[in-house]
């Protein structure tokens, strides 16, 4: 059985202190060894960054073009770019761009929901290492081994409605390869690879919430983790060489 | 808290009488009121179909041109084809396709896993209607009230790494909507939609499995699932004039 559990009592993070002081206290008597705990990145952006106030945004040139293509606040645009390593896709109302953290997806990841009112928040540029950092953290402060998955909830090319996915990654494996392996009939599996960091991101939301209901961590406990492997959530962007759609 | 729970002691099904027999034998003692049940297409398609003998199938002249352009197997690509709505894109050693299901994914979603030495099968051509006929059986036979989700897994535009979607819902609405609601902070939310089912089915996954050790009955179990709503996996996906790549 797998359980997922909201960590309860977070308050609104208001500065990166505070962000850590919370994780120590609400956690101590509930992670255990082997729990997976996904963070949403939205309160450590807000007290981290980036975080831009829109107002004082001086738009570019590039985004006051876009700005009218899109019918868009050109100081929304800039902190899309901003925020961005390369724009994919221009087109009905909605700019695809890879973000920092190298996630392809709509207004580069920037949200003004959870942002502080007249805020627009982007994620992480290196969350793997901020993934690293709060599983260091927690093995040093709480003496517990547990995996850390940071996550964003973006939408999707060819399916409708969001879905929570893994941004950062420690101490799990971000991919689990079926390659070799035997199915029912002992035929051996060829291609399959899981984005399993992605599907725990999923499970996590159905309690992570987005709107004042949300608890910004969840525990997963009760997945095999796997320690070793390649703890980079990056991986898991599919490089513009592989990507079919353009 | 939410509980991802194996469904025990699911025999390789042989029919659709045994995969009707095994519900009712193993949920009896463990489905509750309010869970969500979600079941891999495959052990269905097995016995049901869509399924094929690959040496049997004769192909087309479209798929002998298109076996030649990939370097793959006439027979199979003829069982693609035959399951799929539209060819939406071929390159780089695979074709992608809208399949009857209306899920655009790598080879119209058709597996030689867990299909039997020597078969391929594909998905469900109406997984809405499957699941509502499942959740009925359960109701009539288990007098119990659930959601079923009826689950493939399948590669990803953007990412690298399959993730397991919901094809098909019944009982519970396959979208959840924050639009209108309030942020942490009073923001209104003006956009997100979550697509719930998938992130249950992808939350199922890391039990069910792919290989020898997988079983087809996931219970989700805790979520405060909503039985009005479009119960419709269909609409998730993103219909032709919203996709944004082609």
């Amino acid at each position: 059985m797998i359980s997922i559990i909201k960590v309860p009592n977070i308050p609104i993070i208001k500065s990166v202190k505070q962000f850590y002081f919370s994780l120590e206290n609400e956690l101590n008597n509930l992670i255990m060894d082997g729990d997976i705990l996904v963070c949403a990145h939205t309160p450590w952006s807000r007290v981290n960054g980036p975080i831009y106030k829109i107002e004082e945004m001086v738009p570019s040139n590039e985004a006051i073009e876009l700005a009218k293509e899109l019918d868009k606040d050109p100081k929304k645009i800039e902190i899309i770019l901003q925020l961005s390593n390369e724009v994919v896709k221009i087109g009905r109302n909605v700019i695809i761009t890879e973000n920092k953290a190298g996630v392809i997806c709509a207004n580069a990841g920037v949200d003004e929901s959870n942002a502080g009112l007249g805020y627009a928040l982007g994620v992480p540029e290196d969350p793997d290492k901020l993934a690293r950092e709060i599983r260091q953290f927690i093995k040093e402060k709480l003496r517990r081994q547990v995996a850390v998955i940071i996550s964003d909830t973006v939408g999707r090319a060819l399916r409708r409605g969001a879905v929570n996915i893994a941004i950062g990654v420690a101490g799990i494996a971000a991919m689990k390869s079926e390659i070799g392996k035997k199915d029912l009939f002992g035929y051996e599996m060829r291609v399959s690879e899981i984005a399993i960091a992605d599907e725990i991101a999923a499970a996590a939301e159905l309690l992570q919430g987005q709107t004042n209901e949300a608890s910004p961590f969840i525990l997963v406990r009760g997945y095999p983790i796997n320690f070793e492997g390649e703890e980079n959530a990056r991986l898991l962007n599919r490089p513009k060489n592989e990507r079919l759609f353009n």
